[in-house]
């Protein structure tokens, strides 16, 4: 068996035990923290291949880390060894003739998108986390913005290069745009963070870029009329975002961004993006469904200033509230005619705990970010209150016919709400897979929920 | 155990052995014929599962069927029960609001369609046999002519019912739009030819529908300079439809639907199709394709009469073959910039084995479907011929980084093809798949690659 110092020949890229550093023991909350014993900067396929063939020869488990930037607990380590992909950032190919991409994982999504971009072409996914890896998006199926018109992560992954928990190197999908010779394995490793194998390559399916594109904002009275709205939309146009947010947590990013948002009169707005091919069709639509909407406030974002405001103030939520105090990120789904359900029910239990909560989200494909916020509350007191209001929330979720998880997945933190929401014997099938694909539960076995 | 006759108490719904009619024997092509010792038409969930537990009790296989169009030999049975759904046709639901529609599996693609376009809603996958089931479509993922632009039946699945080989019930997926909530189950049995389930009830994804609609013709001199501007097309808009048609084969369906095919003096056509919101905006881009497409030949169908005749010569394309000759259908998949690689080859293969090939299909997604003409040989010239020529077929395909199946799958038909196709290991971990989910290899035992 090969010493890993003969597999990594490089020294700074093998750090061990107490050299290796806090920022790679926890997640992109950094609340909690890991332990690990070895920690690994592959650079090739043929690396990772090793790394895992001595980790099988000596029982380490492994963690697989892209960015780190998961809300879910999933790169926190219990021990073994620590893969991280981030250097992996070859672009291989681009081919515009059959637009698509192949790159290593550890890219990040921005740069990624940088790149397409400049050969005029699109990556839609659009996670807010622009310095995730695309390995990370995959094995989280990220979603984003811009998935209620052009869809997820998944959508958009063509082939993957995975190494097994033996060391075995699967190669899986093409530049084929339709396939239907034999079994959906792609799909499998697509949003199971990190726990069947692990991707060393990928080739994303790309589109052309839209030419224009126009944000402009529609304000109500109410969140409720908000909400009920949103069908309308759908009904009049394909949004390429679609985005809700009340007054009150718009002023959390006014803050924070130093930013005014339009309508400053209105109660709550959908925030809308369309693009296309040219200005004049966009104007149709938007007139459209100003027509449809009937009485409301309307406000059109008129140049790139004020376009990026807007998003500055939408994207910057997070950040806003973490400024103030520690916060709890929730990332349910409910069928998109249950939002206002579900928004009321946060406002109810608002009330009844105390607890503040913000509310905004991804109106169009009902996936609700609602950040919990912990302001002056002890250790004791923080958890008792979180515990009570996620028991709330997600019990509310399910009624609803909604899940816990959209797009951040499991990991750790949720592995009791998805034991909740999904069925025993689905979740027997996926123990059974992941026994398949990983016999010794090496691979990211603190997280997750097919092993549990 | 309950008797079959305590199962299914309507005495018509269970015909036993002779009595069972040939076309329950076989596939869409009808050519191969099975046998079978009990053919059943359930009309129920509750039915389904105890004729699967019935078949438990028994050691009897099952081969599900829907309306038995798949062109792979997928429904010919080898002994055992034949579960005919085609009396599920109920439509459980439809929920304007999330934009989703629950059937029962049985329906037929062109009823459900109809059903939801009366609500101004639109199922987009659109394979070219209306009579399949949509049961049928989801277990071999069906493509068609408007995938280009919408996406496959995979696309459109947000739940699924399954009746798993032990008889429990599986509910997977929901009408939530995202969903990172655990492994992708779902996706393994779309497309996984009834050897995994049995699917008794499907929610299915609607979009609004397209207001208008046009289709235009651009004729070339060449096969090449058509397949050549495939990326043009798709740089400058995003077709329904996108398919390619040389004079000779569209001569084929002149000849049998009486229409005239437009532009009698170009050798080669794109066929496309654009929707959207008004027909201004079609038009903008259909000129904005002419400025980039440069000198050729061009017609645009003026009413839906003109519109129908093109769609129908392109239908009938097959029916025209075979109402001459059989038949034998390929349904390759190349990476779009290789289809002209392709057509190319066939053309040399004609000369060299005097095997009369046409060829067609959807250029936007490089899914060529070709009709192998038996013409006069007999059964063991043909035999020799067409394994000669499938040989040098799925051998080019490969090389051009294609696949066997686009979207008819495996069956019985291509085995071989997809064993040459898929690399050992991914077939491994599929078979581990099949055992995992039906340890008794009871279903559709006979088909398919799972268990080979
Ligand atoms: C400010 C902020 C905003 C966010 N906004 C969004 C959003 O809008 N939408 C959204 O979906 N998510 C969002 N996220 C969550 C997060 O960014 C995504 O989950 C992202 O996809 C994670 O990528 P990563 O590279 O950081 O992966 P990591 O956090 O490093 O890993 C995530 C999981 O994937 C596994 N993994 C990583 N790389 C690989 C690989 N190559 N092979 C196998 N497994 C691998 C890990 O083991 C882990 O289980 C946000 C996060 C933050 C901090
Ligand atoms: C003229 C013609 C044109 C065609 N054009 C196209 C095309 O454009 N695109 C395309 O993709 N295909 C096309 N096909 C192929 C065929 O129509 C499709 O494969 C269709 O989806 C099969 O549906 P079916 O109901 O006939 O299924 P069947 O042929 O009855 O069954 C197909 C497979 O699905 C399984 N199955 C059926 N129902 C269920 C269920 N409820 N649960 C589990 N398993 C099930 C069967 O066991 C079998 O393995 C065409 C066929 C013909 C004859």
């Amino acid at each position: 068996m090969n010493k890993l110092t003969d597999i990594i020949k490089d020294p700074q890229r093998i750090v061990l035990q107490n050299a290796i550093p806090p920022s790679h023991l926890t997640d992109g909350l950094q609340l909690k923290y890991g332990q690990a014993d070895i920690l690994v900067y592959p650079k090739t396929t043929a690396e990772v291949v090793e790394v895992v063939k001595f980790a099988n020869a000596n029982n380490l488990n492994i963690t697989t880390r892209g960015a780190g930037t998961n809300l879910v607990g999933s790169t926190i380590p219990n021990g073994g060894i620590i893969l991280d992909l981030s250097l992996m950032t070859n672009i291989v190919e681009l081919d515009k003739q059959t637009f698509t991409v192949t790159v290593q994982p550890g890219i990040l999504l921005q740069d990624l998108q940088q790149f397409v971009e400049q050969h005029d072409l699109f990556y839609p996914p659009d996670p807010g986390a622009k310095t995730a890896t695309v390995g990370g998006n995959i094995s989280t199926n990220a979603g984003g913005m811009r998935a209620v018109k052009y869809g997820v992560t998944r959508d958009y992954v063509q082939a993957l290069e995975v190494v097994m928990a033996d060391g075995s190197v699967l190669t899986i999908g093409s530049k084929n745009v339709k396939d239907n010779t034999g079994l959906a394995l792609k799909h499998l490793f697509i949003g199971s963070e990190g726990t069947l194998g692990i991707i060393t390559q990928c080739t994303l399916k790309l589109i052309a870029k839209p030419k224009v594109s126009q944000t402009f904002i529609v304000g109500f009275n109410t969140i409720e009329q908000a909400i009920a709205n949103i069908t309308t939309v759908l009904h009049t146009l394909t949004p390429t975002a679609l985005e809700f947010v009340e007054r009150k947590v718009a002023q959390w990013g006014e803050q924070y961004s130093g930013f005014q948002f339009p309508l400053p009169n209105s109660q709550a707005y959908l925030i809308i993006m369309l693009d296309g091919a040219d200005l004049q069709t966009i104007e149709q639509q938007r007139q459209q469904l100003l027509a449809n909407l009937g009485d409301c406030d309307f406000f059109v974002a008129e140049d790139s200033k004020q376009t990026n405001q807007i998003w500055t103030i939408r994207g910057s939520l997070v950040r806003a509230v973490e400024a103030v105090t520690q916060q709890d990120p929730i990332d349910i789904v409910v069928p998109i005619n249950r939002i206002a359900d579900f928004i009321n029910f946060t406002k109810q239990l608002e009330v009844q705990t105390k607890v503040r909560m913000l509310a905004f989200g991804h109106a169009g494909d009902g996936n609700i970010h609602l950040c919990i916020l912990r302001d002056d509350r002890d250790d004791h007191q923080w958890q008792s209150d979180l515990q009570l209001v996620h028991q709330a929330l997600y019990q509310k979720c399910l009624e609803l016919g909604g899940l816990p998880s959209a797009e951040h997945g499991i990991g750790t933190a949720k592995v009791s709400y998805y034991n909740d929401a999904i069925p025993a014997t689905n979740r027997q099938l996926m123990r059974a897979i992941k026994q398949q694909f990983d016999p010794k539960n090496l691979l990211n076995n603190q997280v997750y929920t097919t092993i549990i």
